[in-house]
């Protein structure tokens, strides 16, 4: 039996290594570099070209390299027996908190204007502060966090959620409360997860009810914002900029105009990621357990989506 | 009678429409248009010009345009008996967290390779956190609120002060367990007071007991650092760079190197910045007091330095 892993575009190494620390035995193939695909039993996915998964007879397993499945419960030509597990870690949401006060403090405290006056050496104290309300869409484990160390820190925070919440610990909105959400904050944060019903939630009717100047960061999946729609937004002074984490095309396409808008933040999907020591050990578990016939963990519930 | 506002380099408008808010009779008088010296009976000030108090025949009280005072203490030539007061404010040690938190994070996660990247349409997934563990020396009011909001944020954090202290909620050092405490971490933020005591104390032989890639902050004052050691240090890699908001001179001048130091990251003595508008009202208060020939608040004392 062997392992494939298969990720494109993002650099499998430390995986490997993570893996081979504990298991030097396992057989490890990487996609695209498949000799054997009939020995294949398990994979370890992030992106996969859709489809690709049929061209393994034995597969057994199917583990995402994170925690987010939606990369893969996309690819509607995987089996329905076939189980698909997912990494569960603590350290993912320290991880997605830290990037998000981050930005929060960058708009704040204007850390892009300090860097242009640097570059032109002057000297500007005037206004060194942009007062800040923070409003959080998802209040999942992810966006719960966000608002309690942001809270922690002394910034108005709120939430904004899909279903009615009794005693919520931050002032929370649901759906159809979007545009008094939007009046409270200026500093917008995607956290939702994606479904269909999320999808595009971020497009220029959204952005036309925000407070002028308000700041967006993304960091749950590009397909929660209508790309085409931002760059206006921005433009016209009725957001002051975006970071944005995630896009509807990994790696963001060389010829994408985000690389090149005055006011956006790009980094490479690295919010949260997975530490591959941390998470070997959660899918080579998985792996002694198939082999040994045991309940799995982790599994994920298709219809739930997670 | 009249208040002179002396503070060169600095925008004093909106100090000014903040006393005029409340006292619209007030006269002001702004330096270097002073037209008569021998009505001033207060001054407030941020770097003034030594010496020159000596032009007010009538002064009868000096207040700070902050809560920082050696500014003034150094300004041999005020009399002993001319009261000293400043300015006190929660909201400065509010923003100065927030300074330090961001200045943490962006090297946590690495903003400026990010931002390198995104000039260069590079998308690198690689290794998305550095490490971090925090050292504060000066744990004051301002230093230990850092610990504390870093502390609940998840970091390991690290205090060093110049007293003993038992029951320090942090791991702390005292000063001649100095290289212990450089061992432990990879994040040096000073916060100290400015004394003859901590003059030039983030110096060459401090970085060399630094561990290789350590990373600096200095919010207090210009003079904690020696500055011509700091630029060797970054080159050499014992430092891998640095945050600064204050300087020996003050706006930094034109010439000066540290404006293009790769690794070196600038803001113009903003990281707690008095409010106007929360300070004015102090202002004023002292200004009635000293008329009725009351008791002034938020004297300083001058053998302590604050």
């Amino acid at each position: 039996m062997s392992l494939a892993i298969i990720c494109p575009g993002k650099d499998p190494s430390s995986w490997i290594q993570a893996i081979r620390s504990i298991d030097p035995e396992l057989e490890i193939q990487v996609y695209p570099e498949i000799k054997h695909p009939e020995s294949v039993e398990a994979v370890l996915v992030w992106q996969h070209p859709k489809g690709i998964l049929s061209d393994f007879p034995n597969l057994k397993l199917v583990s995402s390299m994170g925690a987010g499945v939606d990369h893969i419960l996309t690819d509607e030509s995987i089996p329905e027996h076939l189980p698909i597990v997912r990494i569960v870690d603590d350290r993912l949401t320290w991880s997605m908190t830290n990037y998000v006060v981050m930005g929060v403090l960058n708009f704040h405290r204007q850390i892009t204007r300090y860097q242009t006056d640097q570059k032109k050496k002057v000297w500007d104290m005037s206004q060194p502060e942009i007062d800040v309300r923070v409003g959080v869409m998802g209040v999942g484990a992810l966006g719960y966090d966000v608002l309690e160390k942001l809270d922690f820190m002394g910034f108005p925070v709120f939430g904004l959620g899909f279903s009615e919440k009794d005693d919520f610990k931050f002032p929370y909105y649901t759906r159809d409360q979007l545009s008094d959400f939007l009046k409270e904050i200026n500093v917008l944060i995607c956290l939702l997860p994606l479904t269909p019903d999320t999808e595009g939630v971020l497009n220029k009717e959204l952005f036309d009810q925000c407070e002028p100047g308000t700041y967006l960061i993304n960091v749950a999946r590009g397909r929660h914002l209508v790309e085409e729609d931002l760059a206006p937004a921005i433009q016209s002074g009725q957001l002051s900029g975006a970071m944005l984490d995630v896009y509807h095309q990994e790696p963001l396409p060389q010829d994408h105009p985000f690389w090149e808008v005055d006011g956006l933040t790009l980094t490479p999907h690295i919010a949260s990621v997975t530490n591959p020591k941390a998470a070997a050990p959660q899918v080579l578990e998985n792996i002694k357990r198939l082999k040994a016939n045991e309940p799995l963990k982790n599994v994920v519930n298709r219809s739930k989506g997670y």
